[in-house]
């Protein structure tokens, strides 16, 4: 039997607001970029920053802050799994790469994570019981305009090692 | 003949001073990250950090923050190679990736982002003054504890329209 990648969530949802004052503890970054853990849908895990703490010259979002985003959305993702899984373990991102294909703009950007494959999760799984460690591979898109076409593509290899 | 990459500096060099009070005016994140313009050497523009605002769950250096130290260090070598040719222009990142291969964890991170072989960079200039935009492809490697292995390597893609 393939494994549930993520039961989704209400609004207030317990699971969101730990998992945000985890990522503001633990990442100070994350709080000055303003960051917050917006929601968890069957698209994934979102999260969201005001524009005016990470604009850049041109007066839309800073690419260094978008990767960032990216990057936190992924390890939250990983993060909510473990717990999903009775699992603990740490997880680092260890290679990762983006492609920005349109400006963003929007007061507030919105990254989404989406849940891997079950095939892929149950590998995932798999591995960490065994081997103590094992590799996910997430994709999380940026928002952009036009609802139909993210403005913002980024895949992250993470590496989770079992506390 | 071939471009000059960048001619290299001596401390206290006015264009790095410029170079930061443009970056940290223009992109509020880097100032809250502690980002500084090092040095211009013939290893290439040097930008740094310190770890205590940059740090991750694990007491190393956020991913996140060191992405947008690469970033900012490709889109300075950008501006000052603009400035060296006497030329005017935005740059925007369009693509990047990235390689962590071990944790930062000294006081403070250095990312370096060499200068384009001379070659690529007359490309790079013939075409930005025959067609307003032009591509230019950069490396950026933040230091490790081991001096010869770099322990994150960066690459992008940025591209640059005259104003």
């Amino acid at each position: 039997m393939q494994s549930m990648p993520i039961s989704s969530s209400s609004t207030g949802d317990e699971r969101l607001r730990r998992l945000e004052e985890v990522i503001i503890a633990e990442i100070p970054l994350s709080a000055r970029m303003g960051v917050s853990v917006a929601a968890l849908t069957n698209a994934g895990l979102r999260l969201s920053m005001p524009l005016e703490l990470n604009r850049n010259p041109h007066q839309t979002a800073f690419a260094g802050s978008l990767n960032a985003l990216c990057t936190l959305a992924g390890w939250g993702m990983a993060h909510l799994l473990l717990a999903e899984h009775d699992l603990e373990g740490q997880t680092v991102l260890r290679r990762s790469s983006i492609k920005y294909r349109e400006p963003v703009e929007s007061p507030r950007e919105t990254a989404t994570c989406g849940p891997p494959p079950p095939g892929d999760l149950d590998h995932f799984l798999a591995m960490l019981r065994s081997k103590e460690q094992a590799k996910l591979e997430l994709g999380v898109q940026i928002a952009g305009a036009d609802a139909d076409r993210p403005a913002v593509l980024f895949g992250g290899s993470y590496v989770v090692s079992r506390a």
